[in-house]
């Protein structure tokens, strides 16, 4: 039931809306629509330069924009059902927040007109939208859609990125709206940098025994990686990278950068007595609070900024090393093959594997403690590699990540670091993965547990009886993670010793016409 | 690290407040817990009253928490982590809003000297959790713990039943308590009914023509129906149930009360030039609005109410029928079992089989439209039932709603009927069930598509290229229902024709120790 006039050949406030988001730079849109996103459904035909990209779940839609994002610095859009598919999709919008990736959602809802009355599927979207959205926004008529667009769009892209939430009832996406497509005229500006902050921080380097610099954002570039490889050879200074950052370089020559240790005991003593230079990095705070430990990794007035995230924190530290004077860094040593043993599967085992087995530029997405840091330690010596983490600790990001990021670089492989708890959380992302020929290799360290809640308990000093011993049991029954990754035509392998491991890897690195999900069964 | 003195003995904020609980009615707790909830987790070893079932995916847990609580009229608790957590099963709880559903929700939080820190967990979780929560409570000190979970507890059972979300700091959990546990000393009142509305109605009656009887919540009780079929037996008034009830008997010789339909056009044609008697129901509200329909399905003006949810609506009609001097129904005609030639899987055929198939006292979850009205047009033959839907139109409710039902009855037989795009929401649901060996019944129509969404692009007049006809359509990749049930350890089998079916029935109702799947595939 078209709600123009024949005569009216306007296009709809859909199609305006969509090739308006074109405009601005929006290309991919993963969506899980219902029926209030049937004319949007419908205009995507019309605006073939946005790509549909299904997900059956809406964590896996937001997820993905998460990790496409991350890679281009644009946005990609998602298209959501009212308050509960966007509900759906609010974990993995946390951890977007948390790595200021710029996210467009967009989110039908009833037509303004039915709001109302009160329907089955209202809810109060704005209320679920604003802890996770730098920007809100409820469309109030076919005419400012596409303005809204615009504006949406524009707003994801501020410095630092943000998740940008547009709600556009289904009614000012059928009514006809006015053609012509206004563009977003200005451009993004160009991060930049404070020279007065480096200035200040090259004076406060001389006056402090010990010096840290905790990087995140653009100092985890690969010009930020060097510049400050540059400044600690000069000075004697530590470098240190947030603890989960939103997208880190690593390898292929690269200064080795560990992260801040997770657990605050240890990150405490790398801040302690430390002049701590921020580099696109916030203040480091403990990831929860213990008793008897305190929030501020670092007492405050040990603290400067040097770049704030999404400033250039990579020319910052360009300019201080300069101002230093400190020399350009010998070439990078050659990438290191770890020998390792054969034999039963270990996480430092699976760690290096996968370090040995990385094709320069490669992208990791990296979820779950177990094997996570194993990696990271270890990959240091890979082929250089972008390394994507779980920014908010919200779980389930992992798999979803690593489908944005393939979509968003088809030109470079995508490994999927994770583990088996938090691999079901989004699970339904081995089905998108398959249906665009994602060629992402997808390791799964099954440990049947969540370890990280055994460790906890044993920090609380809870002695678990065995209703808290089988709260963090996955043993019973245990997945078979073949058999799931079947169920979504995704072909799978199973390792459980070195050798078993090896061969597999070998194996993903051939298979490039689509996913393949590798089992790595711990004892 | 525990943090109160090695002297003192009173127990911990964690133990009173799950004593508490299990003081004024919880037994269950669906859980999926992180480290800002051990202290619970921990003290539900010496709380054994509350029995722990762990879910892979939150949405699974408040979706169980829905089944479990429209079974028994009383809560059962959730253990979410922090605001992530709790959005990640809002969509159930939107769900359970509209059920009315007792449910308290025990969300953790960061300790409350660490919150200002805004660690990369802390979220506004009050502007989550108030959209689908009439009772909102976040707790200030140890010492209020108890009397909040006492009063959450009671909020959740108020008339009618609603969600109640406890928000509890993980400091507050660890610290000692008062000992004393104060019980919810106010019984719950028994539902009333006003004798007056029941006294206005029957005067309307009589100056009416055509009168419908709209019902819901307890108007749809065993006695609610009979007392129905008695008022339209002696009157001539029409019968309806709410599209999508929360929960209704159904089968063995009740009067088969046919559901409003889900599309207006329909529905106002049912409902036209009718005195609507609403019994337990609220108003009827168009779906979703369409362009030329109203939102109100009867003219205000048509409709009185003979009792709200929550009331005694059950009641009110049997008082209604007395006055009316309604004679009492004969004994309901027997069960008739349908012959269903052998051949290809259609949707009738399996609401038919199933029909067939269900042993008294059966409980199903019903959630897709392909077999779920069909069922339910058959079902009115089968021996007693009591069926639940899908009563906000969230996706993903089905499964963990039958999880539930089968941990609060674990004397009856549970069904799932579930189409294949519903079911992918929240396919963590059948680890649930196989690790707590609940003998469900899941039945999943396969079509391979989103069904709904193809018939609303029809009803909006677009013809969908290619893009928009790859957002309906789940065959590419198909999914292997077989392998997915695997992967979660449950057993499964296939059915292409009747006969297939009926053998699986058969094979499925033989299968007492824990779950089983049937892929039911439709051409």
């Amino acid at each position: 039931m078209p709600i123009q006039a024949a005569s009216d050949t306007r296009p709809s406030g859909a199609v305006v809306a969509l090739q308006a988001a074109a405009s601005a730079g929006v290309s991919v849109c993963f969506a899980n629509p219902g029926t209030t996103e049937m004319p949007l459904v419908g205009a995507l035909d019309q605006v073939p330069a946005v790509r549909a990209v299904l997900g059956l779940f809406e964590g896996v839609c937001t997820g993905a924009a998460d990790g496409y994002g991350r890679m281009l610095g644009r946005p990609a859009a998602t298209l959501l059902h009212l308050g509960p598919g966007l509900a759906n999709g609010l974990a993995n919008l946390h951890n977007a927040r948390r790595a200021r990736t710029p996210i467009l959602n967009i989110v039908g809802d009833h037509a303004s007109w039915h709001l109302k009355y009160d329907a089955p599927l209202t809810s109060d979207i704005e209320s679920l939208a604003r802890p996770m959205s730098g920007w809100y926004r409820a469309v109030v008529g076919a005419e400012q859609l596409q303005q809204d667009m615009v504006d949406g769009v524009r707003a994801s892209m501020s410095t630092p990125g943000q998740v940008a939430t547009l709600v556009v009832p289904v009614d000012f996406q059928q009514l006809p709206a006015p053609q012509q497509v206004r563009r977003a005229d200005q451009a993004v500006p160009a991060p930049a940098f404070s020279e007065a902050r480096v200035t200040a921080v090259r004076q406060m380097l001389t006056s402090h025994a010990k010096v840290v610099f905790l990087l995140g954002d653009r100092a985890l570039s690969e010009r930020g990686h060097m510049a400050a490889g540059r400044i600690a050879a000069a000075t004697g200074a530590r470098l240190y990278s947030e603890t989960f950052p939103a997208r880190t370089e690593r390898g292929g020559g690269l200064p080795d950068i560990d992260r801040l240790p997770y657990f605050p005991e240890a990150a405490i003593s790398v801040l302690k007595d430390a002049l701590v230079v921020l580099a696109g990095a916030i203040a480091p705070i403990a990831y929860f609070g213990y008793e008897g430990l305190p929030s501020e990794l670092a007492p405050p007035d040990s603290l400067t900024t040097l770049a704030l995230p999404g400033e250039a924190a990579d020319q910052a530290l360009e300019r201080l090393a300069e101002l230093l004077d400190a020399p350009t860094l010998p070439a990078g040593a050659a990438c290191v093959e770890y020998t390792v043993p054969d034999g039963v599967l270990t996480p430092q085992a699976i760690g290096r594997l996968l370090s040995n087995a990385l094709p320069a530029g490669a992208i990791v997405s990296v979820e779950g403690g177990t094997c996570g840091y194993p990696f990271v330690t270890a990959s240091s010596q890979a082929a250089h590699h972008t390394i994507l983490t779980n920014t908010g600790g919200a779980i389930g990001q992992g798999l979803p990540v690593a489908l944005g990021a393939a979509v968003a670089c088809p030109e470079r492989r995508v490994f999927a670091l994770q583990s088996d708890g938090s691999a079901q959380y989004t699970i339904q992302s081995l089905w998108t993965m398959a249906r665009e020929r994602l060629p992402v290799v997808m390791l799964i360290t099954s440990n049947r547990r969540y370890g990280i809640l055994q460790t906890e308990l044993g920090r609380s000093g809870i002695e678990p009886g065995p209703q808290a011993q089988r709260l963090t049991l996955l043993d019973d029954p245990p997945f078979d993670w073949l058999a799931l990754a079947q169920g979504y035509g995704v072909p799978a392998l199973r390792a459980q010793t070195v050798e078993d491991l090896r061969f597999a890897l070998a194996k993903a690195l051939d298979h490039t016409t689509g996913p393949i999900l590798i089992e790595m069964r711990l004892a």
